[in-house]
């Protein structure tokens, strides 16, 4: 979020340094379906710790979906089943700001007397409630965070850590694509490639392996789009009840597409994932703000990428944020084009 | 194409580099239907030699199309009409190496007694035609090795030369995702960003933009996938004539889908683009070499992206090409995978 003011100095802090290079038995966790970025920075921070000599865990709310799941790989990892967490004496979310988010572990998590850490790259509106945080949210990604403390720890990062490392970076910027993608988060891509990392192997595992039906997949979704508002909104919708065998990839990829079409602003995809469970994916291509309507709904993330989980029909949560969605519209168009005009 | 060994050295050499200094006017020159590297290279070059108070001009044999106009802003660039080319003492031929490929532009050149360069990233075949060349087909742009050549030059790059280097780099790595990306790439796209080069301006340049038909045309396209020699192969088939309405991005775009299906090695896509000449496109995901395919039509490109137009109507050389490319498959299985098992 280049657009957005530095929360914090981007260099991490010197205190969480000490707390991590202090800590015997670090247990990383993150959140509820854990991304290619909240994975990545996990596996880069475990093989720096493992490599200090660390017994270091990983446990997340959400196994790691199939094409992730290489990052995992010769580390020590565990899902959540409820129930109280391993001991451990520093707990380091990362990718995440709020212990909510990581469903009935947070609470478990809560209860624990480990010291905990947060590093993360989202914008966080609450109080602090961590022990240290290392915290940017004008960060492309936590990768680049890890990436940034491997450097002040003078760690040398191995192929894999690196790997896991690039894969944080190019998940979470679209592959250098989204506006977060700075000249840092490119030197630093680079300097993972020269590190070992396999780029083409990334491709590969990332964006390959697509059913034979996915084209196919990704026509029908298409073709459910919908303008708002003017073309200014646009809108993708999934079946009307969860699918197991429905290709997740294509909804991902048809909001790409979209987001692309001159004059749309904001882009809302909405698809049940469980009985009377809607996700909303929101995008936004300007100065939309659609973290502020996510969080509206339960959500939160970046203010040009945003998701919540909503309960409710289909129709009748789709008909509620789209027109949310269409009254902010609505006031950002009454504004002037500056502030020239405001009193 | 980092799999393939390097032609020349990446350095550029100091005898071009010379000939470049010592040129009053220079006329730098590209390919038919000049892509974002042709066009970007040219303007990096165009300006790093006005900064060097040449009076530069640039002749393609088509204009730039539209999302790509933005590059010439400010050059002296003009499209060959026919008849002879403007006074000029060097010839820069950018990112190609034959002069046949400038249609017949190629011919008033070579009649021309001006000294002729080539800067070039593909795989040159054929004799060597002009005074001095700076070829590297392992780089992954021809903007890379003007990149290359202004440090060598020890010239700044100005921002809107950076940003046309960028456009370079970015479209003809598909942004960063082709195998040919490697650390230069990536150092080189961040350095380039920090002299001014605007990542997120391109992605809407390049990527935005698109017509609110397009998801819907996108979806048309894909429409007509088809596989074939076992899933190995995979074809994609535009209208059967010519259509000025037609979406050119929403090809491109289907082709990029269809190459991450799984078990897919090869995938062509064909389209009418004048009455009676059918434009290939040709993507390898692996070993198969599209470019001795697209050769074979009279066509060129890179072992992975290559293209040839073809005379005929579309059913016929989708035939003719397709047979082709199975024939070439079944020889590549049954090779045995390494040398182990041949005479």
């Amino acid at each position: 979020m280049s657009d957005r003011p530095r929360e914090t100095s981007p260099r991490p802090p010197q205190t969480l340094i000490g707390v991590l290079r202090g800590s015997r038995t670090p247990l990383l966790v993150g959140h509820e379906r854990p991304d290619g970025d909240c994975l990545g920075s996990q596996a880069g921070l475990a093989r720096i710790l493992m490599g200090l000599g660390r017994s270091v865990r990983i446990l997340n709310p959400d196994p790691a979906e199939s094409h992730l799941a290489f990052l995992m790989e010769g580390l020590e990892v565990s899902v959540h089943q409820g129930g109280p967490v391993p001991e451990h004496d520093v707990c380091v979310l990362l990718d995440g700001s709020e212990l909510s988010r990581c469903g009935p572990l947070g609470d478990e998590l809560a209860r624990h007397a480990s010291t905990k850490l947060v590093i993360d790259h989202h914008l966080h509106a609450g109080a602090a409630w961590w022990d240290d945080a290392y915290l940017d949210s004008a960060a492309a990604a936590t990768g680049l965070l890890v990436w940034r403390l491997a450097r002040e720890m003078q760690v040398t990062l191995d192929a894999r850590a690196a790997d896991a490392l690039l894969t944080s970076l190019v998940t979470d910027t679209g592959w250098f694509r989204f506006p977060s993608t700075d000249a840092e988060t490119l030197h630093a891509a680079a300097e993972l490639v020269e590190l070992g990392a396999d780029p083409a192997g990334l491709v590969r595992r990332l964006d390959g392996g697509r059913a034979p039906e996915h084209p196919f997949a990704l026509a029908a979704m298409l073709e459910t789009t919908e303008y708002l508002a003017d073309g200014r909104l646009a809108t993708l919708t999934g079946a009307d009840r969860p699918d197991a065998s429905a290709d997740a990839g294509a909804g991902d990829e048809a909001l790409g597409v979209v987001r692309r079409v001159a004059g749309v602003e904001v882009v809302l995809y909405f698809r049940v994932v469980s009985p009377g469970r809607v996700k909303l994916s929101a995008r936004s291509e300007g100065e939309f703000d659609v973290c502020s309507l996510a969080a509206r709904f339960g959500g939160g993330g970046h203010r040009r990428a945003a998701g919540a989980t909503i309960e409710g029909a289909l129709s009748e949560v789709r008909a509620l944020v789209t027109s949310a969605a269409i009254l902010d519209l609505g006031v950002e168009a009454s504004r002037p084009s500056d502030d020239g005009g405001r009193v």
